[in-house]
């Protein structure tokens, strides 16, 4: 039997785009002579779809869009195709996830979704009924495990369901499983997700043809990687990272090499470059404008975006303060110079000294204090928003996932923008990758990466005036947002109790900022947004 | 048998204060004779915990907390309260959502909730494994079915879920229902709860006793009005509607005249109010500041700030542009008159012309527009954290909810503030509501609830320059959003094709925007915020 795999980047709620893609796929495939193309969970719709699913005129443009889609199948050559469905059951959600079986012009059969993730960025059990009664699909004398993405992952009973559905298919003896998934990046799952597809290999003995999404969707990521392992857990084809893809097997092939899993930071610069791309492409956008500070912070997130968009569509704005140091201004230059974009540099002090002047009757001879410091912080986020709306960037911001947690960035100022790039990358990774972008050239001049961090909003202020070292906050940050970890626990892992009891108030005081950030680019397994739900209003840790 | 109901305000994640409060109400319980004294769903942790409940250290804090509240119970009085536990068996999620019987000075026994709200604003099957068996609490020689909030709303097998908890213990014969709960307010809330609790007692023929929140826990509202039905429909006990209460019934007692529901302007009064009231005292805040611009919005977020915080704890700042109408001026000032609240005015004109100047070189000739318009509004959201930062007031934003749904607002400008006290109030009801507020006495000046609403960001500027009338757009906004229709349902409603079309598109192309917004004061069933989960980048209706 010929499967043919189509990995797309879909637009959500674009169902004229995405019929497209569709269609276009499905015909490769019957030139390819393909019994079968297989594309991912809610293709149609896109994914995540959200609460466009409490509309009925969402999922009856979602029955409309696959009926066309049914109609250009043939005798020869089906699909499976994911969209959303109306619960034909009387009881329970309105809705169902499913796989369509789409043969001979027609739509032939639905299989359901039984593991509906409900954690982290996932919110499936807010919209669909789970599934609980199984069946095989009959195709050409094969007989398919039809699934959905999380109904393999319970493959060893130990996923937080009290089902497995894998279980319950193979007591009907399939020959083969088809998993279609939307199965977002962050740096650890393309290693996690082939150690679960090989279990199911390894387990119940049969093939496995698995399609993943690819692209950004706001702030989740799709890397792709779609393959087919066969029964000895070889493989049989493997698509791109981070690319539109499509490919055909042949379940009886010979099996090809394992394309090896990029390494962490190569991870991370294809999936925030796709990220920043997709976000622009999909909204129509072209160009971005982001304030160049001199730190490495900017300098990262302007690489990154000349990566994404190219240097004509990335415009670096300049905006020291009295307290800017004269390196800043110079290292933020080469930085513009080596990128080749264009590049201002706008004075703020006039500004400043007006907002100054103005508040002087109600500040009195009050001490330069925190309102100072955001004053001109605030001052650049009202020129850059001038600018952006003047002509039509789009600002990116610039704050990385370590001062995020602390809410060490000035609200309405710095943490301004469309999108945020860096917001769930630690600031240690943050200088990881710089070096890893330079592995070529010098394309963040090293300057900007071998001094010490500061926010230059005092005179000789540094940032480990008031934060601890980097590698320090990034450990006790990590063992209380990913590992979710409590004080006595990251305590025994050997961080200093008064420290640790200080960033946890910091992070948990300062939910009401992080509240009004721009989405953030989900790179690891817990990141700042739709993932991590906290109330503003509490005193736990605080 | 007597019971004692205990309406108490928690505070999310305080341990320390939520068992001071429970513990209180326990020892009069005692001295009132109760036999059994009952709390809230999750009133150990306070509701909604959010993700803090993925804190195996925030679930211990709740078992070593509710051990200590268990030693304070003795043989005559038990109780029953609400409070997160691990959930005992090997598979599904790691918690249970449960009520635990306190009695004797020990933890006697636990009930866990069946149905999981996962909807709107709720994310319960985000952390807890429904409960599948039912038993009763046998106590003094009563029967009592104990369920957990949602778990007495399936009464008619109507409301998306298979299975109904009540029909399934009624088969163990209680002689009495206790429903602990966590019931979020909205305006239409009151008369839907007390149909869904008489429609239980209909149904199943025997008393319920029901215990409801009180208090605001960041977005979220709760009304209270806990109360006790008999047999035959009639009311035993009723507690306060928006205020702490505790009160004590004889099962057996002679019935008491129902409270009437207070019509929806008085609703929205007292829940705005304290929605204000708790945002402040919770977070240890007690000053508040707005910008006063002559409009209704922020006339009469600072009329509810007053009623909320105390006319000595508010301050209005008046900060008029070029395009300001003197009657602005003077109505707000009048305004700030009225209330007795402090305030100033600031001219914003030197700062404005100040960008202007620094940006002159890039914007060249270019029409006045957009860009100019919000570095109009950009000035006076800095000069208003600049004083709340400077003096320790919290920003109140002003926005209302048909503006923030059609993005009539500027990021980094009037969005500002760290609540928004009417994002949830559509423009007509904001009239309503100020001709309800001035029932008594002028406190918002006649002329400001008069006058043709405008920005004022451009000369002779009205919202009706650009956006229909607000009867109109708020029917077609509350079609939407609420009732959640397509564009065809809403033409077939009665509204003209190009404008749904229009409406509905700003909507859908403006979630950036509400992505960025403060929290929410959620007063409506379809409010902004947690309670909607929209894609920024899709093309759905736009």
């Amino acid at each position: 039997m010929k499967i043919a795999l189509a990995q797309n980047n879909y637009i959500v709620g674009d169902f004229e785009h995405n019929k497209e893609k569709i269609l276009e796929a499905l015909n490769k495939a019957k030139k390819g002579g393909a019994d079968l193309v297989v594309f991912a969970e809610l293709a149609i719709t896109g994914y995540p779809p959200r609460d466009f699913l409490d509309f009925d005129d969402f999922i009856r443009k979602s029955y409309e869009t696959v009926t066309e889609i049914a109609a250009a199948t043939d005798a020869h050559t089906g699909a499976i195709i994911g969209m959303p469905v109306f619960n034909a059951q009387p009881k329970g959600k309105a809705l169902k996830n499913a796989a369509v079986f789409l043969w001979k012009g027609k739509i032939d059969s639905f299989f359901h979704k039984t593991l509906l993730p409900t954690y982290d960025v996932f919110d499936e059990y807010r919209y669909f009924e789970p599934n609980r009664e199984f069946h095989l699909l009959n195709f050409k004398g094969k007989k398919i495990a039809v699934t959905i993405c999380e109904d393999i992952w319970n493959v060893d009973n130990q996923y937080g369901y009290v089902v497995s559905p894998t279980d319950e298919l193979m007591n009907y003896h399939p020959d083969l499983m088809i998993n279609i998934a939307a199965s977002p990046f962050h740096t650890e799952q393309p290693v996690v997700r082939k150690r679960i597809l090989k279990s199911n290999v390894r387990k119940y003995q049969i093939p496995l043809v698995y399609v993943n999404h690819v692209g950004a969707q706001t702030e989740l990521l799709f890397d792709g990687n779609s393959q087919v392992i066969n029964a000895s857990e070889e493989i049989l084809l493997e698509l791109k990272y981070f690319e539109e893809d499509f490919g055909i097997v042949d379940l009886d092939q010979t099996p090809i090499a394992e394309i090896p899993v990029p390494e962490k930071m190569a991870l991370l610069e294809s999936a925030l470059v796709m990220g920043i791309k997709n976000y622009f492409t999909k909204l129509g956008l072209k160009k971005a404008i982001l304030g160049l500070s001199g730190g490495i912070d900017s300098a990262l997130t302007i690489t990154l975006a000349v990566k994404a968009l190219g240097k004509e569509n990335v415009y670096g704005v300049l905006m020291p303060s009295a307290f800017s140091s004269d390196h800043s201004v110079e290292d933020a230059i080469q930085l513009a110079k080596n990128l080749g974009v264009k590049s201002d540099i706008i004075d703020i002090q006039p500004t400043v000294e007006s907002y100054d002047n103005v508040l002087k009757p109600y500040f009195r001879n009050l001490p330069f204090g925190i309102a100072e410091e955001n004053i001109q912080a605030r001052t650049r986020g009202v020129l850059l928003m001038a600018l952006s709306n003047k002509f039509g960037y789009i600002l990116l911001n610039t704050s990385n996932k370590s001062e995020a947690a602390v809410g060490y960035g000035t609200l309405y100022g710095d943490m301004n923008g469309g999108l945020s790039v860096l917001g769930d990358v630690y600031k240690t990774e943050v200088f990881a990758l710089a070096l890893y972008i330079n592995r070529d050239e010098e394309l963040i001049p090293w300057n900007i990466i071998n001094k010490p961090p500061s926010a230059e909003l005092r005179p000789n202020q540094k940032d480990t005036d008031s934060l601890p070292d980097y590698d320090i906050l990034d450990g006790i940050l990590y063992q209380y947002i990913e590992l979710r970890k409590g004080p006595e626990e990251i305590v025994k892992a050997g961080f200093e109790r008064a420290l640790v009891e200080k960033v946890l108030g910091m992070v948990n005081r300062t939910e009401y900022k992080r509240h009004q950030a721009p989405p953030i680019l989900r790179v690891s397994p817990k990141a700042f947004g739709m993932g991590r739900r906290m109330p503003i209003v509490a005193k736990y840790l605080t």
